[in-house]
């Protein structure tokens, strides 16, 4: 019998497959009628995300759809806040919201539980594994730590996380403390996830783009460094993919600075960076979303710029940030195509 | 008599000024108490930018407080669509609105009586020029077209301007009509300024780090660039200075591509990279206007920095995005006299 192949880990061990494999950010979501259908049904989004069940559902939904060739765990980067009882809850139409946390309420910060509270994550992680087809690589995730203080600064998302970069400069101390126990627990509940069947992990710090040089280097670059470490220290087969959304011209050695296996692209990065940033070492990324939306010619011209570009080396095929309600599902379907050629 | 010196002219026609001349995005605005007091008395947003008297009080406000190098006009870079009759209007809190624009509706743009409804800003430039001190340079302004475009497609401020990124995707003649139709009422709009006594203008792509490379070269560099060209083939000595917020690599050689003479930085970009593009001409920037927020050290540090990598090129010292409402006017005294040594 062959061994499975997991397309998405021999690109994460430094292989070229192609053509490339591909999954989509947020590839679970409103976007598809029965994802829809599901969470109707789940009450509200973090009861969905503490179902297993309903969790595992959503998941497979896109699996089986597209045959996508990862499948990411359905969860959110704020269940961390949550499980550090911030009474995180979700106002449709308008985004994350929580009680915002000033410097005591950081001094008053308990690991104690956490990990307790992700348990219905880390079961949905195992029954996804257990029905997921053998040659689909899973992804278990978490938020990077300065998106995730940003949002628990704030008390819930701003055009440019003003909040979490005024907290920063004013209350270093107290901040640095926030980054490390966020890097602590994400580290612990990444293994966990590790642990219950993900392949491999991606760390999301979609907010390091609104970060100076200096901060992006201590708020962003230095604790991603810090879980990723801690991740391979326990798990040393561990695989991990950074996204370090707007970054730009930051990504600048941000793998070797964090020692992430594979780095993820925004749209907003150009071709010819992202190939320079490819002969170090596999990239993923980076259809703008608008074109999954747009359809037609707008998107082939958007697949085939990637596939010329990069196509060549290591290369996970993705969007630039996760697809959008608006995505039509037979663009969906487009997209698949058109990359597996 | 000795000549006056205008030394952000002189940045802009390629000296070292040293300390490097000072002026900040938006400082006539919220956070000074003078300013709040014109403001109530003036109705609308738009009655303060359409009245020549109280505009100009507004713009000269921070000029009598810190003496900054440039003054800027008052005035917004939605003024065109509110010229093109889009119903243009502020709404306290959450930013600008206008009626939606579609396919239909650009076709059915017209330049006709544009620059009359912008007289009275014109007027104004006149009446800051007559009331400055000689030594000050002032400075004129327009929002970039595509900048200008998102606004108008999507009718209001989103988070990542989506629906102005779809627009080009799915109608992209109709995008490029809109476009070219901005970048003439702007080049128009601009010289109208400098006749009127303005000595350099701004152009503001605020929204320029949301597009893909392919995008960033048609609906960013080339309309500015066709701006830009307009105004220099009928003012051959207008100097002009281009800031494209966010657009991190993308600002590789963008002063070459869009014939700007000095270009703007946003505070995310790193100081590295600014010393490079400052090798080819000036550059103004780009302190994170959350250090002006945080005073003390953070407002120090932060100077200190880019003094120490720019300070010795053509430089203007600014910041890398508009001054807060929040921002203390001690701290900009703090900054000022930091800044000058």
């Amino acid at each position: 019998m062959a061994a499975v192949r997991r397309k998405v880990m021999e690109v994460l061990n430094g292989s070229t497959v192609s053509p490339p494999p591909i999954w989509l950010m947020r590839q679970a979501g409103r976007y598809l009628p029965e994802y829809r259908k599901t969470r109707a049904e789940a009450g509200s989004f973090l009861d969905l995300c503490y179902s297993p069940d309903l969790a595992t559902e959503v998941t497979l939904q896109p699996i089986r759809r597209y045959g996508f060739d990862a499948a990411i765990l359905f969860s959110d980067i704020l269940v961390i806040p949550d499980a550090l009882n911030r009474n995180v809850h979700f106002v449709e139409g308008s985004g994350p919201r929580m009680d915002p946390i000033d410097e005591a309420g950081i001094a008053a910060l308990s690991a104690e539980g956490v990990q307790e509270h992700l348990r219905p994550v880390i079961q949905t992680v195992g029954q996804i594994r257990a029905s997921l087809p053998a040659e689909t690589t899973l992804l278990g995730f978490c938020g990077a730590p300065w998106t995730v203080a940003t949002y628990m600064i704030a008390g819930h998302g701003t055009p440019d996380q003003a909040p979490g970069r005024l907290f920063g400069y004013r209350h270093r101390k107290a901040f640095d403390k926030l980054l490390s126990l966020l890097a602590e627990l994400s580290a612990d509940y990444l293994v966990a996830q590790i642990d219950a069947g993900a392949d491999a992990v991606q760390i999301f710090d979609s907010w390091a783009g609104v970060l100076g040089e200096a901060e992006f280097e201590a708020f962003a670059v230095e604790p991603v460094a810090r879980v990723i470490r801690s991740v391979k220290s326990r798990r040393p087969q561990a695989k991990v993919i950074a996204f370090a959304k707007g970054a730009g011209m930051n990504l600048k050695n941000y793998r070797q600075r964090t020692g992430a296996d594979m780095i993820g692209l925004d749209w907003s990065v150009p071709l010819s960076f992202a190939a320079e940033l490819q002969k170090d070492g596999p990239v993923q990324g980076n259809l703008d979303p608008m074109r999954v939306v747009a359809g037609g010619e707008a998107l082939d011209d958007g697949i085939d710029r990637i596939l010329s570009v990069l196509g060549n080396g290591p290369l996970v095929f993705n969007l630039g940030h996760g697809i959008t309600p608006d995505a039509k599902p037979e663009h969906v379907s487009q997209l698949v195509q058109r990359v597996r050629g």
